[in-house]
């Protein structure tokens, strides 16, 4: 009777979760994340979730050995289990955003799970895609490995010396949120409240309130030319560039890995942010190697599992790859729990 | 027969040679940093110094156990050597600094030295004061700390989950060259060459080039109320607290130790660091302590030994600090050797 993980991926919007054998993913379903009721609500969901998908899986839920959660964030630690305070989830944080309809400060994940199963871990997003770069993807057998993602938000995880940098409450490598203009007047505001953040300058929506479209939109507008869509993403890139040599400058990584919707425009991107990184302190930036990400559209299932699967599972995974043979995905009401 | 530790300090200007044994530092000897001659010029000198300073003790230098350097930095790996390509004592690397008559592209530290003793630790001066800061400093069992210099340049040193961070090519916490405002136009020049790097705004000879006087008076003035000493030490406080936020929205530090000569106004410092530092994003800085460098004036002793130096000696001399009865440094003639 063999031991089966679930991978749990908790963002602001949908909440994920698979449960994988040593064969591949058995099961994996879907609901929108919940974000009302008490501060106990997205840990009772995940547990269901695990439940429903053992269910679908024809399992029985003890035999889930750990589960690993890859999930939005900043954490906090709260008596020593890890909390989720990300603005986008807890309405209490003071950021007052839009379709929160709580007054929570924190989401007590860690300590409201971890009693349920044998062994629960749980990471930042971009932290749990850094280990599965490493693990499946384009960071095979890196030990300084850098990845971001560039998307709605921006975000890293990074390996220094083979060390997974996790911090003093796990929220290391917030890219996204490094101030690239010490002037901040005129700059454009953060969804955290600051100025002239990575995040505010690049991610897709600051993409599309530069110039008015979606991102999709501007990449084929500079792709057939158009002068103001070109020069919106060569400026994008530059600044990307930038806070890439930044974290390069403080990690010496010899790899940096690009995932995220906005990366999908690799050919374009590729060639832009080697121009300006570059530029950089040559001690600095020599030897440094971009790649596009490996995982990109499975990391809802990897992320989370590559955070707790058996070292014996490893090679195997790498040789039969499975996740690109995932089951299709059920999807629940959201009011089903 | 007690085994002795050689502690090296390589600057751009002078080199500081100390041997210790388990009571304390037997010796001290210093010259000026060799820059002419061919690339092994300055391994050979260390290797003289060591020498002099073990008969300045009166022991064999075959008692010598280990050395450890503390050096100017960055660094490239050379057949897997550590090697030096630091532009203050490489004449050949393109920045035709004063006072540099050689065409060195690389000093071949490791790569001279490891053969002739039986075991030689490198890193760069700030990672080796984020290593003694943290044995014997103001660091003492902090996990998640980031050692910063504050003199005249700026670099870091940080250990993370309680890993010491030196990446690919050591060179990691290059503090002083991230770039502080993706706006290049109108900022002051880096001596590595680039723009609005942080090293470039708020080094001591930052301060000296916007204020016209050495940094010890602007600070003098601006104790004296002098309104632009006084909006100068204001504007660099607020500068670094954005590039020590820079590191921790990275690192998730918990606590940040400032050393360095400009640091030594503390009083004056640290209040405009802590304004500036906690109005970035709160989940990130909240629990982050500034904390003044312990062991400031002792580095170039305690710096290169920390790397070395036996776990079974560590607790005797956080105890007894005998870096503070250090005898006298014997000075060396530039052509000795």
């Amino acid at each position: 009777m063999g031991r089966y993980f679930a991978a749990v991926d908790i963002g602001a919007t949908k909440t994920t979760v698979s449960v994988s054998s040593r064969r591949g993913i058995a099961a994996r379903v879907y609901q929108l994340t919940r974000k009302s009721g008490d501060r106990a609500a997205v840990p009772r969901q995940v547990d269901f979730l695990i439940g429903f998908a053992c269910a679908q899986a024809g399992i029985d839920s003890r035999r889930i050995a750990a589960v690993g959660i890859s999930t939005a964030s900043p954490f906090l630690k709260s008596d020593g289990f890890l909390a989720l305070a990300a603005p986008n989830i807890c309405g209490g944080l003071g950021q007052k955003l839009e379709g929160i309809d709580n007054d929570w400060t924190e989401v007590p994940l860690e300590r409201e799970l971890s009693g349920r199963y044998p062994r629960v871990q749980i990471a930042n997003d971009c932290v749990s895609a850094a280990v599965a770069e490493r693990t499946f993807g384009a960071g095979r057998g890196e030990d300084d490995l850098l990845y971001v993602t560039w998307s709605t938000g921006i975000g890293g995880g990074a390996f220094v010396d083979g060390h997974l940098l996790t911090g003093k409450n796990d929220n290391a490598l917030h890219l996204g949120h490094i101030v690239m203009n010490y002037h901040d007047d005129g700059e454009p505001l953060c969804g955290c409240g600051g100025r002239a953040h990575l995040e505010a300058l690049v991610s897709g929506p600051a993409i599309a309130r530069d110039y008015g479209a979606p991102p999709a939109e501007v990449f084929r507008r500079c792709r057939s030319g158009e002068p103001a869509a070109t020069a919106l993403i060569h400026r994008v890139a530059m600044i990307m560039a930038t806070g890439l040599y930044n974290a390069v400058a403080l990690l010496d990584s010899r790899v940096i890995i690009v995932g995220g919707s906005v990366s999908r425009n690799w050919d374009l991107l590729e060639p832009l942010l080697a121009e300006e990184f570059y530029h950089g302190f040559p001690a600095l930036t020599g030897g440094v190697e971009f790649r596009r990400s490996q995982l990109d559209r499975y990391l809802g299932d990897v992320a989370g599992l590559s955070l707790v699967m058996p070292e014996s599972w490893i090679a195997e995974w790498q040789k039969r790859e499975p996740w690109r043979r995932a089951p299709e995905t059920t999807v629940l009401e959201p009011d089903m729990s």
